[in-house]
């Protein structure tokens, strides 16, 4: 009878009080709420908002649904980083290694492929043998000794956000902002961090595309974590277009690693930098974000960041051979090239469109229960600005068939647009968000 | 992935289109959309609202979803009544037989008690051995021979609208118009009616207390019934008291024989007649609503009506000997004569108070799997305006044991009001609204 009074409150328009908060997050987790009264208060908090003291309450609850990482025994500072996703974004595959490569421990929790964008989970098991899912010891012991684990969100992580997450997907209450924050910060807050990183996507590809959307979460986000001793830094960057050229899972794996070794795309390397300064700042394993961008190039220059990535395979499984030779990753049976039908300026690459091929293509889910196929996937070289001949090739697309490469082909001539006129970009990084508020991003 | 779409454009204010309704309930019905999608749908629904067409093409689609009686062979005129449920609403068991009685067949199918509301069901089930649950062909034989039978919704009717129904009341969506309407009238245009009256409450202990909105569900509904060649007449009934003096199962089956039998208590009568001569004349059976209501005074009168609930209760397997000895029925372990602590008007008997007082005390529902106590309850003879001095009797408290009188009396004492001043109650029969349009009703 609990569910349905808080329902009925939310419904109206009333508050769920913090104790009701934790009361609900605990018998959602343990089976006794059922799913359908957990998705009409969804609904409920969807269209009716969910003000400060909530959303806090909310993600608290969550939290305490379940267990937490204990890393008081790392003597290194932790942080992470945190994408509200988009398509090509692979950064989390270069940051972790990357930022562990230069003594700060980071504990990663990732999520899997949903809807158009990619999971770093799916990406990192296109790595044949590596596994995602460790224990909570077992990750614990890893970070300790090799400073990072690339692991799934345990069952025993805020179970109340885990099974809240899918049936949020399955009813149409993802894009709400106070429900982002929580579930984004309830598990970001069990990983016992010292600070961290939110790289908040905009524009058309992204789960809130509009720019006054994505400060607000970012307040949201960043007092949460304030109010947990977590200070966050967010960055507002680009998801118009692609991030890097490679889109599917074991082509970004390809890319990522390229990255590692000095050979990422400059727009994926922009993004990487400009993230991972503020991870080492915040860990105050730099003085400021000039010095760590420069600690960050050592790294990727010497090839510490890349062999730290290997450690990170082998720990986990995987195939560490990967790193110098990119071709024991899965291979897509069918590829071909896309040349422009007309000459002009590249006026947009939609991300949405190219993601939802990947899914079509059997590299995403549409279901959470979906296979991925890690092979399948493009590498897109054309970037908006770009003047083009006709014929010239702007990408390549790989599929399991040759069904995959039509559905593929036809995905490009939507997602690519070639015009007179050049469409100006979103700057790749626009904003700073922290506790005292919002700046533009200076570019160097 | 068609029902995650529909939810998404419900909630964004969007119009979902007939033939998508007709899709989504055969889905429901059949199991193949989850209870937690169609919650979020109608979360969204009752916040964003559904215009005409949405409510009638989910009216149909319900509909369509399962089976419907086949009165055809009967050439009798079929009409039933429908209200919006309330506290001490025997209505239905005292016009059922009292309109069969007078040639007009009544299909009537009811439901159960669930919140502070009685159900129809529940009450003729206290009757030893009545059997609410005929299959569809036994029905339809019993209307042929004795004019009317007294039935649950079977599975196969609308059975879209009975997975709806529980999952409604388990998600706080019950008290939206559209939602409330099609729900209604899926069933009522299952039953193959040549015509339909509404017996629709306001006050306190209704659904929807409001005037403004009870005319408007009135509207929706009639608009419905004329759609599908079911002419509908609404009158808007008083439920800022209980109907009568009985409030619970038993006790209501016993002061609806007295009715039969010409000793109903006169506010049971004045609305059971207002209804019955509505039906009648829908019926095409009298000429106009005096005629009408001669003829069921006449039916009373001559024990008539009285012999045709007797012949129902036996086609359905219950006790006949009730209508004669009403002590067959089950006896409370325990009663107590509740008095007036003080002298003045009785301002007020709240109806909600008193409805959840009888679930408290185990003659009602707060789940559907609840098994209910037919012999709980009370008898409430203090009515609104009346003067009463300090320890008069107001009413008895009937229950299964001391704890259970406690319940009842706290609750008596929280429901009857008494005041220096007369508060008017509302009148009985306020409004009376046809295709045509709402008229005030005339009382005699």
């Amino acid at each position: 009878m609990l569910a349905r009074r808080l329902i009925e409150r939310k419904r109206d328009g009333g508050r769920i009080e913090p104790g009701e908060w934790r009361a609900l997050a605990s018998a959602y987790a343990t089976g006794h709420v059922p799913d359908y009264q957990m998705s009409a208060l969804l609904m409920a908090c969807f269209l009716r908002g969910m003000d400060r003291i909530e959303t806090a309450a909310l993600t608290e609850a969550m939290l305490m649904s379940g267990d937490r990482l204990d890393l008081s025994g790392i003597a290194k500072p932790r942080v992470d980083k945190h994408s509200t996703g988009g398509v090509g974004d692979k950064v989390s595959l270069v940051l972790a290694p990357l930022i562990a490569s230069l003594g700060v421990a980071v504990p990663m929790m990732s999520g899997r492929s949903l809807g158009h964008t990619g999971g770093t989970l799916d990406k990192l098991e296109s790595i044949p043998g590596f596994r995602t899912k460790l224990t909570l010891a077992e990750a614990t012991e890893q970070i300790q000794r090799i400073g990072c684990a690339l692991i799934g969100q345990s069952p025993e992580i805020a179970p109340a956000d885990r099974r809240m997450y899918s049936l949020r997907d399955a009813t149409a209450t993802v894009e709400s902002i106070p429900l982002i924050a929580s579930s984004i910060m309830s598990k970001k807050l069990a990983e016992d961090l010292s600070g961290l990183v939110l790289d908040l996507k905009r524009g058309s590809g992204a789960f809130l595309p509009e720019l006054d959307r994505v400060l607000e979460l970012a307040e949201v986000m960043i007092k949460l974590g304030k109010d947990h001793g977590c200070p966050c830094v967010a960055l507002v960057t680009a998801m118009d277009r692609p991030l890097g050229r490679a889109c599917g899972n074991a082509l970004e794996v390809e890319e990522a690693i390229a990255a590692l070794k000095g050979e990422g795309p400059p727009d994926l390397m922009s993004v990487t930098y400009a993230l991972g300064a503020e991870m080492l700042v915040l860990a105050g394993a730099a003085p400021d974000l000039d010095h760590a961008r420069r600690e960050m190039e050592k790294s990727i220059g010497t090839g510490r960041a890349a062999e730290c990535f290997q450690k990170i395979i082998e720990a986990q499984g995987g195939n560490p051979g990967v790193v110098d030779d990119p071709a024991v990753l899965p291979q897509a049976a069918e590829c071909e090239i896309f040349t422009a039908r007309r000459r002009g300026f590249i006026a947009r690459v939609e991300p949405k469109a190219v993601g939802r091929a990947i899914v079509e293509m059997g590299g995403g889910r549409s279901r959470v229960e979906d296979v991925v196929d890690p092979a399948v996937g493009f590498v897109i070289t054309a970037r908006p600005g770009d003047w083009v001949e006709e014929g010239e090739p702007l990408a390549t697309v790989f599929a399991h068939d040759r069904a995959g490469v039509g559905i593929g082909r036809q995905a490009l001539r939507a997602a690519i647009f070639i015009a007179d006129e050049a469409e100006p970009p979103l700057p790749l990084v626009s904003h700073r968000v922290t506790i005292s508020g919002v700046e533009l991003y200076e570019t160097d």
